[in-house]
């Protein structure tokens, strides 16, 4: 089934190209538009079919679906300037916290509801849940979006005809959507997104601060240093912008932070052993049983093959895949942060498990599948 | 150069089976012991030429060499009998606090002392920076000690050819042996180590508790979520023994962690972007001066590969490596959460650095140099 939407995409960053790709491959007509032409012309190089438009007027013009994929800051202008040019138009954005958004195009459409028009009726907060730490129309694909849970904010004058449309239209391109309240948004990514963030900034930082007076300290700095502050490496500007449009939600999750921290100190300096085995069992427990489900996707499996210690051990793993004609998705050597042997999770599309799982059999391997 | 040391492990586990093999690798004798004789057995099976003791007498009699490999509380006991019980052999362990130890061995040769005889002026604190997640001798492999940098901690009496035999076997298994003061040590790891631990704890402690009111909480979580919580999977019963040992660092470094959170939350609750995004640029520059080194150890190269979107292309990557007998030690798949395009990163022994650029390059890939 083909949506056929005529699509209009404000802002052709990573996720805007992304979509559009998506659009394109559904059978969309789609066309796109950028303040940075630069940019524009790299996302047109990369999504052959895509139109680019020169001004915003003319890419939302005829448009059924709009997307903005702009900053947090600029998306409620940019929305409402959709929302007046393509009067027929449902008007949709990928904004990292949404409560802000929405107040801000409802503030915005005052004048035409004086005139009884709710130019708001017709716009639904959204966020796919997809992305990477890359940016940039070079880095766009519409595997950002596969299997990605994308949550939906609809204002609360929202028509319902509106909402299902969007929602046909991201199941039709693969991916997963969720409604839910915009407060409730916020607060939920505050906790699992923003949060972290913030966690990983805080103790590169500190880190960073303490190297100053101690050369060897990142010498002794392992994996586990390292997963924690992959995030610090993240866009300073951008996270700037979505912290502060969050900031209560944000402010609440690193008080309750600070409270655990907190009270694992006292346990410790009070040497309540129990205690900190108890926190750490309680947390184990959770962090295991979101282990299986690598990514919250829906549309892929994955397996867990455990690899001898020899050269050439990984290349016929993957040697066997590609003789099937089995794509990898994601590859991750686990367990084995100092040497060759360990255990790989492969990630392979749902569709392909059972003939990854022979292939891997037949290969002389041990796979098995975790989700 | 072999050592021939007359090596003796006592507890083997992940690391004391791991130095077993490696000192046999290196030509030494071995005996181990293990208070769980099920434990010792399959140590045993894992490391062929390895004695197994009935006794830790019988293990240390005529050693040379003898490491403790016990955890944190059971080593300054396990220390002292060793002394005892190997009149002319160098003692150390293994243990990831070493102020605590140093104490402790210090407070239980008082005996001797009296006698004039300085039993600790044989006793180096040691803390091999390797290891993983995992833990039992089954996981074990001379490769977790492999370019590892190793804390040494002399006691302040200890005889300096004591502390030279101990650097040159360290060498001589491929490992780097670095020198510092047990307290400076411990306040070094409290960072890097210890409190990612406790960081880690805290935010899957909070999101489980938070998921209890909102199910939905972890449909939202994405990646970065999963990196600064995959630490909290780490055995409570051991990091309850290591965070009370090292209480005192621990507790300073929650505290400066705890008040760089809360500037962070301050500045964004006044909406202070420009503060917020200066911690986040410090924080980034940090991490990125990070990136160019996955591990901290010699013997080893980086190599950074763009790997093109379809079926079988890390199999060709892979496959070249092979075909070439360089082993991948680790391979990660990084910029590509979402689908099997991305960028490698593939370490590999540094000897074998050049013959993997040119297998690479001969197969069409591209690869950099990182490390």
């Amino acid at each position: 089934m083909t949506s056929s939407e005529r699509v209009a995409v404000l802002g052709t960053g990573l996720i805007g190209t992304s979509i559009a790709m998506a659009a394109l491959r559904s059978g969309d007509e789609v066309r796109a538009f950028d303040v940075r032409p630069d940019v524009l012309e790299v996302a047109a190089a990369r999504a052959p079919g895509l139109v680019a438009a020169t001004t915003l007027e003319a890419c939302v013009d005829a448009a059924t679906l709009v997307f903005v994929c702009a900053p947090v800051p600029a998306i409620a202008h940019l929305a409402v300037d959709a929302l007046r040019g393509a009067p027929h138009a449902v008007v949709t954005d990928v904004g990292s916290v949404k409560a802000h958004v929405m107040v801000e195009v409802e503030r915005r459409v005052g004048v035409e509801r004086a005139a009884g028009v709710d130019l708001a009726a017709r716009f639904v907060g959204g966020h796919p849940m997809g992305g990477s730490e890359r940016s940039g129309p070079e880095a766009a694909s519409p595997a950002v979006l596969d299997g990605a849970v994308w949550a939906l904010t609809p204002s609360s004058t929202a028509a319902a005809d509106t909402v299902a449309t969007l929602r046909a239209w991201i199941r039709g391109v693969g991916a997963n959507p969720v409604e839910m309240a915009p407060e409730r948004h916020d607060r939920l990514v505050a906790f699992v997104s923003h949060l972290p963030q913030v966690a990983s900034t805080a103790l590169m930082g500190l880190a960073a601060t303490e190297e100053a007076g101690e050369p060897d300290i990142l010498l002794l700095a392992a994996g586990g240093f390292r997963d924690l502050t992959r995030l610090a490496a993240s866009s300073p500007h951008l996270w700037s912008d979505i912290l502060l449009a969050n900031g209560g939600a944000v402010a609440d999750a690193i008080d309750l932070y600070v409270e655990r921290l907190s009270s694992l100190r006292r346990m410790i300096l009070d040497a309540d052993a129990s205690g900190v085995e108890r926190s750490f069992e309680e947390a184990k427990r959770a962090r295991l049983s979101l282990s299986p489900k690598p990514q919250v996707r829906t549309g892929v499996a994955v397996l867990q093959v455990p690899i001898p210690d020899r050269p050439g051990a990984l290349a016929d793993l993957t040697a066997a895949l590609g003789g099937a004609r089995v794509n990898i998705e994601d590859l991750q050597i686990v367990h084995s942060p100092e040497g060759g042997r360990g255990t790989v999770h492969l990630t392979v599309g749902a569709t392909s498990a059972a003939t990854a799982m022979k292939a891997l059999a037949d290969a002389g391997f041990e796979p098995i599948r975790l989700a």
